[in-house]
C-alpha cells in the first residue's frame, strides 16, 4: 500500500508541477479506484481564472459522472480546504492521502471526524514545490487569494 | 431586505427553470454585492458532464477571480450540500439565501455554526421546480447521483 500511495503521489507531484510551468499553483490531485488512475488534475484557477479550481476540484471534474466513489482515493500533494473536504464527504470518498500540511493545514481532524480515512505522507517533494512557487515574487498574494484570506 | 431577498430568489429561480429546459437538474444560484449581481448560474452536472457543477459552483466559477467575498450573498434555489456548503466556508461567503430546504436538507446547522448568516425563504416555487422535476421519469436516479447517494 505504501508503494502505491507513494506512485500516486508522484503522479499528483507531476501535475503540481506542470501547474507551476503553466503559471499556476502547483498543487496536483489524483482520483484512483483498485489501483488505476480515474483521472489526475492540478489547481487551474490562474489558468482558467476559475476561483473553483483547486488541484481536487480540477482532478474530480475531469473524472467525470461517476456512479460512485465508495471504492475510491484521492491522492493530493497538499491538504485539502474546506471546499474540497466538503466535496469528499459529499462525494463519499472513504480515502483520501496528503502530501503535505505544512504549507497549508486544511482540516484533516474535521474530515477523520466525518468518517474519512486520511493518510498524511508529510512528503518533503510536496513541500518544496509549494515553497519555491510561493518564494517567487508575488505568488503569495496569488495563493492568499487562491484560499480566500483577505 | 425582503423585497430585495425575492428579487435575488426569483433569478436564482430562472436558473433552475432554464437548467431543467436544458435537461439539467433545476437548482439555481446568484452571488450579489451592494444590491447588484455578479454572477448567475444553474447546476450543469448533466449538460456538461461535470460532476462539480452544482448550481453554486457554477454561479461562483462564473463571477470570475475575486479579490473578497465577504461584502457578498449566496442565493441559491435549494439547501446547500456538503461540497457547496465547504465552498461557501472557504470562500468566506457571510450570508446565504436559501429558497428551500424540503427536497434536500442540507446541512443547514453545520453554515450556522460556522459563523453564517443563513435565511430560509422556505419558497413555494423553489419547491415546485423540483417536484416537477423529481416526478418525471428517470430523474430521481439522476437526482441521487447528483447528490452522491448510492
Amino acid at each position: 500500500m505504501k508503494d502505491a500511495d507513494q506512485r500516486f503521489m508522484a503522479l499528483a507531484l507531476a501535475e503540481a508541477e506542470q501547474g507551476m510551468a503553466d503559471g499556476g499553483l502547483p498543487i496536483g490531485a489524483v482520483l484512483v479506484r483498485n489501483g488505476e488512475v480515474v483521472a489526475a488534475g492540478h489547481n487551474q484557477r490562474v489558468q482558467h481564472g476559475d476561483p473553483i479550481a483547486h488541484g481536487e476540484m480540477d482532478c474530480l471534474r475531469k473524472a467525470g459522472r461517476q456512479r460512485s466513489y465508495r471504492d475510491t482515493v484521492l491522492y493530493t500533494t497538499l491538504s485539502p480546504c474546506m471546499m474540497c473536504s466538503g466535496t469528499i464527504l459529499q462525494f463519499g470518498i472513504p480515502r483520501v492521502v496528503i502530501g503535505e500540511a505544512e504549507n497549508f493545514e486544511g482540516d484533516i481532524p474535521f474530515l477523520r471526524e466525518r468518517g474519512v480515512e486520511v493518510t498524511l505522507m508529510d512528503d518533503e517533494d510536496c513541500k518544496d514545490v509549494m515553497r519555491r512557487f510561493l518564494a517567487r515574487p508575488g505568488n503569495l498574494e496569488l495563493w492568499h487569494e487562491d484560499i480566500a484570506e483577505d
